[in-house]
């Protein structure tokens, strides 16, 4: 496994072997690999020549008071899992080799970020997107997977890449659980263990949703307010939000039809958790 | 000559000749194709394999009541010049190919735009980077080609590429001008007889400047003075900025030193011109 860490050479090297006719498969993340990112990684391992995997913990995307310090980081133990995962090169750049100067340009997310977590999180998503551009210019994939954990995460990069025209397949995969139904989070260390018993409930709420949408129930109200209902009476967590909408336009509904999402963030004393089912109803 | 209309066509081209060891050159253009244009692309045909122009007035860098519908176009002579300049493949898109739907994603240009035509225009320049973003990422050029008439869009696109790492080696090429030192420019045929005449002094003015710092003024303020003086003299025409500041980061500057711009713009009845100097001062 090559470990690079300097963006002319990631380029270089990735262009020569683009240039021999290999396919790059390229897997962003924030380092702390868990078995959600082993799953990109496992996937993407099959799909292409060669594998990429970034870790790299980007400010831009952290809001003032957000966990950017505190964020859980072990690159020793991160290029094991990665040499395990048969990762082709391991890019790691230092926060001043991707941000050397005040930039010059950033991206703006104009839509799908008015609900979920882009209305808790102001700016995170301008953050995302404008890290992932970087990343795509650097790493030159042809394909790029990322977790549907993160679904609107994946509903932003689906309107990058089709909105600036990136010549990259985008694969979204489904989200990784615990044995009980908790989404694999890298903040997941920060549960006590009275609240990882808790955190279970996300997950089981969100399937009450699914079975009573599943019953007949159209109205998304109701839908939110049942989940909600469940995770105060299951969770000493405070609920950030729980929202129903259309998938990928992550559009408000009047009526529960078509492809869905139903979304929940919660935070408990050192942890803000986030899970989703997607659901198509014809 | 190979004209492509279609942006997936336009990657799959492009990609199986850059995997065969073909390096890319491209001129980007609002077409109406002038002499300066000619200039960007012989030397763009010098230095590439593949010649890639495009020609697309892109509605998203014209502000209201600025001259989108007026712009000139003649695709069939624009065609027939880019031909013989041994132009490889025309990409002439439509404006529903490049914003098939709202988009929800832009641009923003954060720096370099707080004088000179980004003051005068809010949000041309988020237009552009928009716009060049998009077509990078469709050409997917080896070296991208600018005039420096458009010095500031030079400034604008050398931090876009450095900022968001695209592998593109940017060429900045000399204005091209007519013998009395006009600066050719597609709006120029909107120019009476008289304005022609008198769009001379534009030049003439910025000639005065260089010759006065030459002598050893090094006062900012002190230029710009005499170079607003001199149009108003000379010309019929309503001045929007006469401006020293450094270049290419475009900040304004106590004394004139280093890498340093005189732009002006001026309004004469139809058209808005731009034009400007660059100085190396030890």
């Amino acid at each position: 496994m090559n470990v690079i860490q300097n963006i002319k050479e990631m380029q270089q090297v990735i262009t020569s072997l683009k240039n021999s006719g290999k396919k790059v498969g390229f897997v962003p993340t924030m380092g702390y690999l868990h078995e959600g990112h082993q799953t990109l990684m496992k996937q993407a391992r099959k799909e292409n020549d060669i594998l990429v995997v970034s870790i790299f913990v980007n400010p831009l995307q952290f809001g003032a008071g957000e966990d950017l310090e505190a964020y859980p980081r072990n690159f020793e133990r991160d290029s094991i899992i990665a040499e395990e995962e048969g990762v082709d090169i391991l890019f790691n750049p230092a926060v001043n080799e991707m941000y050397p100067r005040s930039s010059t340009v950033k991206v703006i997310v104009e839509d799908r970020t008015d609900g979920l977590c882009g209305k808790s999180r102001p700016g995170h998503f301008d953050g995302v997107a404008t890290v992932v551009t970087k990343l795509f210019n650097i790493v030159l994939p042809n394909r790029v997977y990322f977790g549907l954990k993160d679904a609107q995460q994946v509903a932003v990069v689906d309107g990058l890449i089709h909105d600036f025209n990136f010549p990259i397949e985008l694969v979204a995969v489904p989200t990784v659980r615990e044995q009980d139904g908790l989404a694999k989070s890298s903040r997941n260390v920060y549960l006590s263990s009275l609240e990882r018993d808790q955190a279970r409930e996300l997950y089981q709420g969100l399937q009450l949703a699914k079975r009573r949408i599943e019953q007949g129930e159209r109205n998304p109200e109701a839908i939110e307010q049942l989940v909600k209902a469940y995770i105060l009476k299951t969770c000493d967590a405070a609920i950030d939000y729980v929202e129903l909408r259309s998938y990928p336009q992550l559009r408000p509904v009047d009526t529960i039809v078509g492809k869905v999402i139903i979304a929940v963030a919660v935070k408990f004393s050192k942890a803000r958790l986030i899970d989703n089912i997607i659901l198509e109803i014809v």
